[in-house]
């Protein structure tokens, strides 16, 4: 498997590691096959995964955990200059709470177009159109969208 | 103050709660003046405030708060049938949680047209936007306006 030319060494290193912990979670029926990583400087400081059934929150998806504990490895609430990693694309809530912590680049794996509706909740709205609609930020999917596909193809909840 | 129509009386009076909140919170230098609650049936199950600064986690939104101890107070994190209510209009963080919770009724003071840019990541998506951009939804705003708006139109961080 080639890196993505569209992706520095260290942010494919987040991403493979990612992807091997949402495949490893697939196959524990308690854990959702999601997870995320927030990068800074030359560290992975956060890796997490999707906790909405263990903790019963639905807010507590992958990236929004990932963000928590990045901002707890930094000692502070702004993570500019960090870079968020995840398994499936961020859903509307995740993506604007990567805006709001001042992150302004995302790498992400599965693409909405390819995955069951029920990880988004304003689907007409795409990650086009978000940044388009505030201050710009830069996004690289589809990245080993083939190692994580099958996870999120289901439309069952 | 007459109350306004648009509003049941349980709402009016979970409304006025969070507002009185926000106002004593906007007094203490470490609390963010924003407040929000979670009615279930004939109860207010949960009111939370703003926590982004006690806990540096920029996802704590009062909103988000409210979520999570409403879900804690049900004991699921299907919140279906409950109705949100905030002194501020939710950003597009707060307004993707609710709706992946499966809120669908949603009330608020102050509007976002009326207060700083800096509560929004994507100011070109206005809620009716979002309204339409996926599965319907009914929002509020507006109500008892005159009484937080001094609290948000500060453009200052």
């Amino acid at each position: 498997m080639t890196t993505d030319e569209r992706l520095t060494t260290l942010e494919d290193v987040a991403l493979r590691a990612v992807i091997e912990r949402a495949l490893i979670a697939h196959h524990d029926s308690d854990r959702v096959g999601i997870a995320a990583a927030v990068i800074f400087e030359d560290k992975i400081i956060a890796t997490a995964e999707n906790e909405v059934h263990q903790t019963h929150n639905p807010t507590q998806h992958a990236e929004i955990v990932a963000l928590r504990l990045a901002t707890e490895a930094l000692g502070q609430d702004d993570l500019s200059g960090c870079i968020l990693i995840s398994t499936l694309q961020p859903c509307e809530m995740c993506l604007a709470a990567t805006r709001f912590a001042g992150i302004d680049r995302i790498i992400f794996s599965a693409q909405q177009e390819n995955v069951a509706a029920k990880y988004f909740v304003f689907p007409k709205l795409k990650i086009a159109d978000f940044c388009s609609a505030g201050t710009p930020f830069s996004y690289v999917g589809g990245v080993r969208e083939e190692e994580v596909l099958h996870l999120y193809e289901n439309a069952a909840e």
